[in-house]
């Protein structure tokens, strides 16, 4: 698997890589980003994922998401992933932000004309793991994965069916429960077909219905986004785990809104906390 | 003067302030932003001035600068000016990056096209100081300045020439000697006239050897920047500092670029070293 270096740029002692690949998953190229802390040759270090939200690629996070100072003082790998194929991958007719490019859902899509390219969850818990693990000093012994908004109904699902990978989930503002709100609605309804079994494996709250277990979870939320009531609804997550026994920290944040200075405000925060599961 | 709020978002516990206001100096609409730490009722908190460099706005910093968690800590209010005015302002016909838009070069030019809109020195050094001073929380007698490339420039000789104003100054790759690189050059050639005096007034290497003082300078550069030998040189204020006994901390950072990257890397060691200057 070979890797094309789009940039890299010393930042906060390590460095910050911009890079591309023909994948063959997806059937395009994929671009994504990976901090480095600077670390001794032989290094063996862990890695957070973060999966992005709807609208964004690697870059925002990349750029606004004020990352490298806490994972050089931490020692950790930061992997970024893109949220959907691009190129020839379709995209929706009606060009809405909220179904085709840049807004995969971390699933594999079954349906036409998305099964072809649309399979963002192997994508990001195959193809490209194997990928960083061939090209960067992880220790793959000690990985975990947060998400923003799509990225965090990405995080908690794959974290929730993969709990042997990911040693520690954390979310900002996720989307816990598509099933019961829009943009999850119409994207699954898109990429899986009519309600049914697929669309319960890919929604958090059902998954904790239906017997999927973590530790614990933690899940930053902003009391003045926009996409509180109608799209994210973090209480239906609450009592599934409050039903489960899943020890959840949910923080509601006062006067904070859906973006990256939310994100950007608490992300220390949450990388100190994979950084004491990931020890 | 009335002040536009064109978005309030809370991050890192403060408020990020984005505004809009009819400028009486350049005759153009100018947007900035403001960073206000949580504070007090009737708190008067040290402001720090940050200047962009050529391409940039307001934006750049606002976005990639990694200032907020810092100035929250310091108790620092962060202001970013824009580099040019906009709208109606007239642009190089050329389209270059360097001349015109994003590139006012914090002069009041006097010469056409440019006089009559192209005034950033007399709009930085006055009449937005005033509208901050009038609208945010700000103890005037606290003030600093700091900037990036043009903008470090910018603060250099802003700095060099209002010592009461502004009580540390630092910089960021900044451009040392306009008159003997081709950025400068350009620019003061097509804002100021011919080669001269005006030259010298915005020139900190000329700024000093005609008899500007301050205390100390605080510079970062960084060793893998494209545009150090060319346009940056600074080794220029090396020379001109120490022959006039001003100290100097020049630290040339290895590997690091021209970017946000490296701003981003000691842009928090910066706001430390101002607010020690600002207690």
């Amino acid at each position: 698997m070979t890797l094309e270096t789009v940039s890299l740029t010393r930042s906060h002692g390590g460095t910050q890589g911009v890079y591309k690949h023909a994948s063959a998953v997806t059937g395009t190229d994929m671009t994504f980003s990976v901090y480095v802390p600077e670390s001794g040759a032989g290094a063996s270090l862990p890695a957070v994922w973060y999966l992005s939200g709807l609208t964004c690629s690697h870059a925002n996070v990349t750029e606004k998401g004020e990352y490298r100072r806490a994972c050089a003082e931490l020692g950790l790998i930061f992997v970024a992933p893109d949220t959907s194929p691009r190129g020839d991958a379709p995209d929706d007719p009606a060009g809405s932000y909220d179904l085709g490019l840049s807004a995969g859902f971390y699933v594999d899509a079954s349906e036409a004309p998305w099964s072809k390219n649309y399979r963002m969850r192997s994508y990001v818990t195959s193809e490209l793991p194997a990928l960083i693990a061939a090209h960067f000093p992880v220790d793959v012994n000690r990985q975990s994965i947060m998400g923003h908004s799509m990225g965090g109904h990405g995080a908690l699902t794959i974290g929730l069916r993969c709990p042997e990978r990911f040693r520690a989930v954390s979310a900002f503002a996720p989307i816990v429960a598509p099933s019961q709100v829009p943009w999850g609605q119409k994207a699954l309804g898109h990429y899986l077909g009519a309600k049914g079994d697929a669309w319960r494996r890919h929604d958090a709250v059902n998954l904790i219905e239906d017997g999927a277990r973590l530790p614990e979870l933690l899940v930053d939320q902003g009391e003045a986004d926009v996409f509180l009531e109608e799209q994210l609804r973090p209480w239906l997550l609450q009592k599934a785990c409050a039903d489960a026994g899943i020890e959840l920290t949910l923080r509601l944040q006062h006067g904070y809104d859906h973006s990256y200075y939310f994100i950007s405000t608490f992300m220390a925060e949450h990388l100190r906390w994979h950084a004491q599961r990931l020890a």
